[in-house]
């Protein structure tokens, strides 16, 4: 992974965005993110912070170590996290492919938003594990764009979510890789493999959701793609602009929204 | 809806199908399908009774009137209740839309799996709404084949569902229902409408799953309609063979599978 591979780049709506992200989804996706007292920590791709601010008060008996590749992302979640008065994380610019630690580290490992951006997760994941203690703890999280369904059904609006798609398979990543996560766990080595899916349900009973994911979140990830995917023809600007209305459309009130992540549970 | 705009059949594999659908169902989509001691419910649309042998055990101190439209299908339910012994169960033919019984006669009305087979779901519910009491419970329970996803992809596999779509469409139903529970629901003009997703999740550490949804199932239910969507000319027989193929192949130990049903709570 090249610092340039990464598709959402990193301007300031960008780290909004992520902000967003994470505080909408927390609940769903962090409910069960804990480690054990006294533990050393890896987050690996840790981008701005957004999970860090979400995970480490929420183990304050846990010493993370949160690298990422970008020494950008890790100077503005070095501010993020003072800003927070977040003390039980060290921040370091280094590659997941090629770790500057020992073998058998860490008391656990977690990846978040990360495995999609990579050409090759499952040699992430090993390398992962070569840092892991024996008996240790990993947990993954990942999201899966086909598994984002919606009502009204909008033809336009999936082809812009695929012009996503392609945009990040041609950057070397997969969209689509929350539903393998328990096939590349397995394949790395990694014992008692557990994925759980987590699913974003937003309906107009849910308004905090509606605003914070089908809004703030998915859509305006997949707008944040409109000058590259027209610019490299990959759909007309109107049609483009026409998914872009039809998935704001899904947030009205007779609209729905859903949208899985998965998680995945593994010992060394 | 007619007794021919059934899209499954009332074959005795279908019967089985469903049944086994039910057992490995059960406890993900009825885990809360409670009604108060004493309750008189309406199961509108209980085919051969694969959803009243679950839901009638688990509330023994409520009373169920269980309807369809077929006389075949009431036929063998009664059947089923009498060697499973279910004795708080009554069975009657009637219509969905044209309900024998007076307003507010029902202390609970529940509907599983029947919505996405009729041509007007809205006037079903609106039906069943008069004939349910003030503050009355409606639970409503359906697929979304929209919802369907898995690894290996396989674009035979979604065209072959994507069959089963359009023969339910072109009977007047939607296969794709589920997520559009909460506006049917609301715009029935039901009250407190409060929609969950059921996922069913299944990969290799979930072999019950994988064998009770994924094969016997979801992937039995696509091979059903082999001969009907091969003869309207819907596919090629070899690639409609190839989708069964590769909806087979996700239910191998590095294949994964999910599919999200809903279900709806509202009062009247």
């Amino acid at each position: 992974m090249t610092h340039e591979g990464y598709i959402h780049g990193y301007n300031d709506r960008e780290m909004v965005r992520l902000n967003d992200q994470a505080e909408t989804l927390d609940r769903i996706i962090h409910n069960d993110t804990y480690f054990n007292p006294g533990s050393l920590v890896l987050e690996a791709g840790c981008g701005v912070g957004a999970q860090t601010r979400i995970i480490a008060p929420q183990n304050r008996e846990a010493t993370f170590i949160s690298i990422d590749i970008s020494a950008d992302s890790i100077s503005e979640a070095r501010k993020q996290l003072e800003r927070s008065r977040i003390t039980n994380v060290e921040l370091r610019q280094a590659d997941i492919y090629d770790l500057p630690f020992a073998d058998e580290y860490f008391d656990g490992v977690m990846v978040c938003f990360v495995l999609e951006h990579l050409g090759d997760p499952v040699k992430a994941l090993i390398e992962l594990k070569r840092v892991l203690k024996k008996n240790g703890k990993m947990i993954v999280i990942e999201g899966d764009h086909g598994s984002a369904f919606f009502y009204p059904e909008s033809r336009f609006a999936r082809l812009a979510i695929d012009c996503q798609v392609k945009l990040q398979a041609h950057n070397g990543g997969n969209c689509n890789i929350g539903r393998a996560l328990y096939p590349l766990m397995t394949s790395a080595g990694l014992l008692h493999v557990s994925v759980t899916p987590r699913v974003v349900y937003a309906d107009a009973s849910k308004p905090e959701l509606v605003e914070g994911f089908i809004k703030s979140t998915f859509t305006a990830m997949i707008e944040g793609i409109r000058d590259k995917a027209t610019k490299e023809g990959m759909m007309d600007k109107d049609d483009f602009d026409k998914g872009i209305h039809d998935l704001y459309r899904t947030s009205e009130p007779d609209g729905v929204f859903s949208y899985t992540f998965f998680k995945g549970f593994a010992v060394k």
